[in-house]
């Protein structure tokens, strides 16, 4: 595997999705081959398997159900987009991954991370982030960054209330904690231009290494 | 759990259907509550992933993409109708479960049995089989069994060369190894009549235990 597979990470409201297309641009400009991309990354399979899940009218999808769907959207956007960018030595950014379903999934809903982890772990095989950066802010803050945005279009999870953000938050301390060599933490709580910054040390410390 | 999960496993031509038929009409004139029935079963979202997995105009479905879609179905056919089945106290006849993963996708395709059993553990979570019969009859004669079938529709594996069969042969005597205790053989190469006697006393002396 010649490329870097890089996945952001973090609660709502903490731009992560506006870092991560800086940073590409920035590696771009400095001539590195970079893909951008997040699930379901337009992947014919995955966006299907996306609608099922949040296709309302059926009856109501068991927990483990829409778990089951979610790894395998994550199975096919990995195997037709992000395995042949890797081989193809690019720098993959991938806004949520594995991590996410961690959290949301096995903390944060109380499936058990244990058991959101085996899962994905048979989806991604050997296909894990070489690294992954989670932006730090507390979920108060990450949701009054939200409601000031009147230009960012609502999700379902910008709809629950703070206990379940706290949740998420918690959830990533436990999963850095877990893994961490691999997650390493940027304090996104500093202005847009700062966290950039940061992370894009982060990264080329990351690719130097 | 009051009713008791019982599953019929075994090769194409081993007859197990026929027999899951006729034993639960005579479950039923002897007055036990019954309930027939086989993935996806008539469950809008299980009919659903189904029909994606089967939906071959878009690019080539990875394997472990398939399982996870597999497990899925299994999640919420289990959920909607065999556990509600089970709560009521009805004998649930279950035609192929679990166990044809392990041995199909597992073995005979080649992703791992452990790897679709961690899986298939998590959609299926405590809802095992409390019996599974195997139904058992060297790959060879199914097949000529299938051939002689004219009024029987073709399905995908049926059209699997004998090697493939032989495959899921091995596969289940593995898999009987790994569940002594839960799974029980019917020899399937004598008589469909013989065959449905021995399975109904075997399915008599698990429920009298």
């Amino acid at each position: 595997m010649v490329g870097q597979f890089i996945t952001f990470e973090g609660g709502e409201g903490a731009g992560k999705t506006s870092v991560l297309n800086s940073v590409a641009n920035q590696l771009i400009e400095e001539g590195y081959p970079v893909l951008t991309t997040r699930e379901p990354g337009g992947i014919q399979i995955a966006e299907k398997i996306r609608e099922l899940i949040l296709d309302r009218t059926h009856t109501e999808m068991d927990a483990r159900t829409e778990a089951l769907l979610y790894a395998a959207a994550r199975r096919q956007h990995l195997i037709e987009r992000i395995k042949p960018a890797l081989l193809e030595g690019n720098i993959v950014l991938c806004d949520r991954f594995i991590d996410s379903s961690l959290v949301y999934q096995g903390y944060a809903r109380g499936l058990g991370i244990d058991h959101i982890y085996e899962i994905n772990r048979f989806a991604i095989d050997q296909f894990m982030p070489d690294l992954t950066l989670f932006f730090d802010i507390p979920p108060s803050k990450g949701l009054e960054r939200i409601a000031a945005n009147k230009g960012r279009e609502q999700n379902r999870l910008d709809l629950e209330d703070l206990s379940f953000h706290q949740a998420v938050y918690q959830g990533y301390q436990l999963i850095k904690e877990r893994f961490p060599s691999r997650i390493q933490t940027i304090n996104a709580q500093l202005t847009l231009n700062e966290v950039i910054d940061l992370t894009y040390k982060e990264i080329l410390r990351h690719l130097n290494k």
